[in-house]
């Protein structure tokens, strides 16, 4: 299969980007990786490999581009060229680790809806104390969604947990402010009742607080909802990790004690990173499109380039397609 | 003044009410307490004091009883009885830690709302890093919000933040998906316009990510948001604490250091404990109604009581009163 990556976006690109890739030729036999990018910038730190092809583009894309606009207007970007590789399909799927609204964007224009979807959704997984982790979506692709979206966020995300995650029957959970099927506001009680007249393994609805607990394999909500507490979570890690380090630093005794858990906290840390499981994803469209986080390292980008394989291997899109199409079927 | 109290509501009524009321008589010369319950049990942990009163009633509301209804059945609960006071002047404010809905409804129906508030809002102080603290409302008085409903937050969460928390110009912020003036669904859109044309130190959005690094002192949002970003800061909170036990549970080296830090790292268990700033509150309505924690223990209801007593020493409902009027003139 081959794989389109954008090595110019994120970061700490080109150097992780290109060194993710380095390792992932290394260790999956099957996957031949075009990289877009300034070619001499790549060179530097690439690895000759007859898997790799590196195509020169001589525009970049950065953060302060305008989401909605760059991808048609910086046409030689390695992200624009990238996303047009997949949709000629001279690639199987494509990743980047830059702006993720010119992504989103892009690659809805570019790679296209799966015929039915109404709206794209952006997904990841996120941990659990368990080490398994959770599937969550939408994450921000729509800030507004009405009840039938949500449900179809359902159907990808189910397909996506049983086909890459390997879980069986995926519980699937709908976040709202409380357990009971009453609860919430007009969209989630709408969401609740189309949720339990499905195929799905619908469990009802999920609170915020269980969700690191692993409640549910699959939790989805709309993108403002699901935006929010994806950087609650964030945030509240990251100043918990603030506030532990003050603590380590009150005393000799508490240095010293902090010195004897620091590799076992490191571990805690890497759990707690979910690059682990790869990026983001835009699910809905015509080829898997992968977010890399920006801050993506070698070994996010090498996970992530698993991930996109899987995805193709499993071939993900052509199954939600189905599912999607099905469900229109029932109705 | 005059606090009455609810002796039989919460995990751990009525021992840790009554024992939060025996050292707040102690504290607070000002203060005249009304304990409302089954007088034999209050008894049993209740000091002789001149300024307590007990009364006594026949019924409970429980956690299993319905919200909406059960002030309204259960007329001899320490609850009902409680609010009756407030209602009639008995009292100046209450506490409870009992039964969430049914407080917020029995609130609202038996104390009633101030002239010109369109809804009620829960508001609490959460912790930041730096240890000063935010106020975040709405927690969940509204499942579904209007832009004007948020604007009233606003202005309530403002004078509470000036007057009890002594900020002399709180810097207002709209919890919204991005910082960008743009950002966010139609209704933090509407807000956005209202909340910048009004006389509140309106800093703009603030993200979710930037809470507990204390970006602002009072943070406005719906109650489905709020209420889902509070679980989320509480789930998360625990989910890592758990990790950080297990991980100090690793080897003899780790628990050694564990050891070490253990006293400091209850420190910071009581910095991220939010009823030190106090209980829930209730704003909007004609007298300061408010909402110990569930869980509380003695220290918890102490410190509710303190707050409350602010609340009536600082005249909070009567400046709120004034500036919901004034803010409707300037329309």
């Amino acid at each position: 299969m081959k794989i389109a990556i954008d090595g110019m976006g994120g970061d700490n690109a080109p150097k992780a980007i290109v060194e993710g890739v380095n390792e992932a030729l290394k260790d999956f036999p099957n996957i031949e990786i075009q990289l877009y990018g300034k070619k001499e910038e790549l060179e530097k730190y690439a690895i000759q490999h007859e898997r790799l092809e590196i195509i020169h583009c001589e525009e970049v894309i950065t953060g302060e581009d305008d989401p909605v606009r760059s991808v048609r207007r910086k046409k030689d970007s390695s992200m624009a060229r990238m996303l047009e590789a997949v949709s000629e399909g001279i690639a199987d799927a494509c990743i980047s680790a830059g702006n993720t609204g010119a992504y989103m964007s892009g690659g809805l224009f570019k790679v296209g809806r799966i015929e039915g979807v109404l709206r794209p959704a952006l997904a990841t997984t996120l941990p659990t104390v368990d080490g398994k982790g959770f599937l969550m979506l939408d994450l921000g692709a729509n800030a507004e969604a009405k009840p039938e979206n949500i449900v179809q966020y359902a159907i990808m995300g189910n397909i996506y947990a049983k086909k890459v995650r390997g879980i069986e029957n995926p519980r699937v959970g709908l976040l709202n402010i409380g357990t009971e099927e009453n609860k919430g506001n007009e969209l989630t009680k709408a969401v609740f009742e189309q949720l339990q007249q499905s195929d799905l393994n619908f469990i009802g609805n999920v609170e915020a607080r269980d969700l690191l607990d692993g409640v549910c394999d699959v939790v989805v909500t709309d993108g403002f909802t699901g935006n929010m507490v994806l950087k609650t979570i964030e945030g509240t890690a990251s100043a918990l990790m603030k506030m532990i380090k003050e603590v380590f630093m009150t005393s000799g005794k508490t240095k010293l004690g902090a010195m004897l858990v620091k590799n076992e906290l490191k571990g805690l840390k890497g759990k707690l990173d979910y690059s682990e499981h790869g990026g983001a994803l835009l699910f809905g469209l015509q080829a898997p499109v992968v977010k890399a986080h920006g801050s993506s390292d070698r070994r996010a980008i090498y996970n992530t380039i698993r991930q996109a394989s899987q995805m193709v291997e499993f071939d993900v899109v052509n199954v939600m397609k189905q599912a999607i199409l099905e469900s229109q079927k029932e109705q």
